[in-house]
């Protein structure tokens, strides 16, 4: 048996079926009420299946809300550094903007200054997802000769997804289309210099 | 007696020495651990005193954590729209860099969800100061001339003081002179359009 696939069918159901029932739970009645007993009930699985996958509630609704990250392409090319920030941007404010993501998000980001093996897993899940995109893109726009010189790709993750973090979780202003195409324009052309 | 000011002497005493001891322990033990009873036994006032003050322990951290921004004055000219934002950029995070805005920070946050008084007390106090310093300096950048069109207070508070908040409590790396640099770098390179 290969080591790297050690999940029978029957595993990898209850994984599903666990996931699915979280996210049921929190759309129904937010994060303040879930709890594993409710989960399992209603799963119609064991708890001890339940904490076999999951540390805390926290990593469990994480792990519900988060997700599918191994499988995010970076954008398509859209021909210009502008363009290619504007989908990352929509991207990012759809992910956050989740009804079951919203309903856990604040708590998620307590539970990060609490859990260091949460905070990595994000890290190393969706964060590096997220980076791998921005880097692509500026790859992109260095070919294209947008950009003077070398970008780092971190500066550009926190100057896209910083303004759509904080109008979610701080500012708590709306965001919507006309907002991301600002932060977007706004970006590229302070990293290329140029109207273009 | 002037109705602006009803407080006596007393009283603002005990407000200060009530604040004065939240810090301290939230300093010493963080909010989890911090309640209204070693609260009110440190500070040697009674908890009806600090209850008719604060509704909840997240209204009594943030009171303590989120101060003095009555008192924020617009920065001094720098000359320029880089240099100003750049001096907004560093007392945003210092505000949050502080140890006792850190250890509350994320708790905050989660309840900033849950208590409309709490967010609304954020939005006129801390976020409208700081909006306001953005709309000083954008209007200087206008008088001198730097920017081609009106551009929006709440825009430009995403772009520069989103990034901060994001790497404080999502992304969670570490901001640093040179970082803080770069954002107010492309942030003014992209709404003036110019190298300057």
């Amino acid at each position: 048996m290969p080591k790297e696939r050690q999940g029978r069918p029957r595993d990898s159901q209850i994984d599903h079926t666990v996931i699915e029932t979280v996210r049921k739970l929190l759309a129904e009645s937010g994060y303040e009420r879930l709890n594993i007993d409710a989960v399992a009930a209603r799963a119609k699985v064991g708890k001890a299946a339940i904490y076999r996958r999951y540390a805390s509630k926290a990593e469990l609704a994480f792990a519900a809300t988060v997700h599918d990250v191994d499988d995010l392409p970076p954008p398509a090319d859209t021909g210009s550094l502008r363009g290619d920030l504007l989908v990352i941007a929509h991207r990012v404010w759809r992910r956050m903007n989740d009804p079951a993501a919203r309903q856990v998000g604040p708590a998620i980001i307590a539970e990060l200054s609490r859990s260091p093996g949460l905070a990595a897993r994000f890290q190393q899940g969706l964060l590096a997802a997220e980076r791998q995109s921005y880097a692509t893109v500026l790859n992109r726009a260095a070919d294209r000769g947008e950009l003077a010189g070398p970008v780092d790709p971190e500066l550009v993750h926190l100057l896209v997804s910083g303004p759509i973090f904080f109008s979610a979780y701080g500012y708590q202003i709306p965001m919507d289309d006309e907002r991301l195409e600002a932060i977007a324009t706004t970006v590229a052309l302070g990293l290329t210099g140029t109207t273009r």
